[in-house]
């Protein structure tokens, strides 16, 4: 598990690194950013939470770390944030880089199934248990205070790994999660591919299905919404803001933002507001 | 001179468009990125300062848009900031896309002699005329409130724009500019290209022997560097601050800054500094 430093540049006192490392889970090479506030970078290495984002269709590990903004507000609350690649890279699998929304840059937070991505495509267990064993051994982040982000389909990601791992996460917040993605073509394309028709292992991965029978700790979910997001039908936050409503254990806070889209511009805008949610959780 | 929407996005309440027009000046489609603040939005359409940025090498109008966090602050300031792209783009002249430092992406911000660049190679009369009229014939802005600054080549390109004008632009500043580019490769490279032997013509383009023989209204600038930036022995910027503290009409703001490069993460972390330096001038 040893990693690799790819790049670093000084950022709001604080620094933005790439670093690269073999994958076991993922049998590739994968790269991911870390932002150190600067009280991590100080003599002293004060012990941080940890803030993972993780991102949508299409990504690697830099359009957030280049267009999000976040650097300014995870410097100011002391927060490390952690961001990985969005599937496994050239592992030569016949077809990985044909589309947009399957393959590569579209591993979905899942761990596949069916050939021939069950050999590669754990997106699941790389970014719930490899990534954060290696960020916990290798950064001075505090174990237990890690929350979770992300947008769209990395949006499904960080509302998926709450809802299975109660306690894990101190927190959740998505930016136009793919929420109900059985009820979606980028979700019914990625679940038919990588887990073949069983529509009960769908459920698993699926936040509306997870909510509806969650029965962990107390979660409160926050869920961010442009209304002019060109693929809200694919997104269907209304889904997973009704099956919360009915389930005890879950809260949430929904936030419609007027005359905003599904663009990096959306999320700069509310990227303070995120990090201050999380910072609530996370340093209390 | 008519404009067309590519695209717009709201941002930080106030929106980030991108239009394209032929321009006459370089003889050749060009994209250009506009941002809106609220204040321009609303119903009274409120006249507000304009501030012009400069890319660099490499540039298109795209990167300062998606990665300077340009935004959060020109909302809160109330001003208009305008991005030109770098280059004439797709005149098809041979060898324009050769190498990242001379033809596509690298206009250099002067008016070329030399053929057969002397046909569209204008960027300097379209970042000081054409751009500006189109500006303040299309958008709700003040004519005489108008500001400029840049990075590395556009940082350069910002410093002779307001020594060639004086009492054009209300403030100017740079981010780790090619503050005397006769004495460095990259510009050396480029003004020989663009227009030919004559060191006399390459001194109008050159901000440390404008700064010599500026005797214009007074003027303070504010230049911006990273002590860890790789391409200082290009930039120079001791060779401008000294013909400035020889100039009684010139006045310097100088800050370096501990560990930082020449990045855009460097640039999104003074981004505030400069946008409030430049709303003091601005909005007096």
């Amino acid at each position: 598990m040893a990693l690799e430093l790819v790049s670093r540049s000084r950022c709001f006192e604080g620094e933005q690194r790439v670093y690269s490392h073999n994958s076991a889970v993922l049998g590739c090479e994968m790269k991911f950013g870390v932002f150190l506030p600067p009280c991590m970078l100080e003599g002293e290495k004060t012990e941080c939470p940890v803030l993972y984002y993780l991102s949508g269709l299409t990504c690697t590990h830099e359009n957030f770390i280049q267009k999000s903004g976040v650097q300014q507000y995870a410097a100011k609350e002391g927060i490390c944030v952690v961001n990985p690649d969005t599937s496994p890279r050239n592992v030569n699998i016949p077809g990985e880089d044909a589309s947009y929304d399957f393959g590569s840059g579209a591993g979905f937070y899942v761990n596949a199934t069916k050939e021939p991505w069950s050999k590669n495509y754990h997106m699941y267990s790389y970014v719930t248990e490899e990534l954060v064993e290696l960020v916990n051994k290798n950064f001075a982040v505090l174990p237990n205070k890690k929350s979770i982000f992300g947008h769209s389909m990395g949006g499904h990601g960080a509302l998926i790994c709450a809802l299975k791992n109660p306690g894990q996460y101190q927190s959740v917040s998505a930016f136009a999660p793919i929420a109900n993605p059985m009820e979606s073509d980028w979700g019914r394309k990625c679940f038919e591919g990588y887990l073949g028709d069983d529509k009960e292992l769908w459920k698993q991965y699926d936040a509306t299905h997870l909510a509806q029978s969650y029965a962990g700790s107390p979660l409160e979910i926050f869920i961010d919404q442009g209304s002019d997001d060109n693929f809200l039908p694919q997104l269907l936050p209304d889904n997973l803001l009704k099956a919360c409503a009915g389930n005890d254990h879950l809260q949430t806070v929904y936030k419609l933002r007027q005359g905003y889209d599904h663009a990096y511009y959306y999320i700069a805008t509310f990227m303070g507001e995120h990090l201050a949610y999380h910072a609530k959780f996370l340093k209390n």
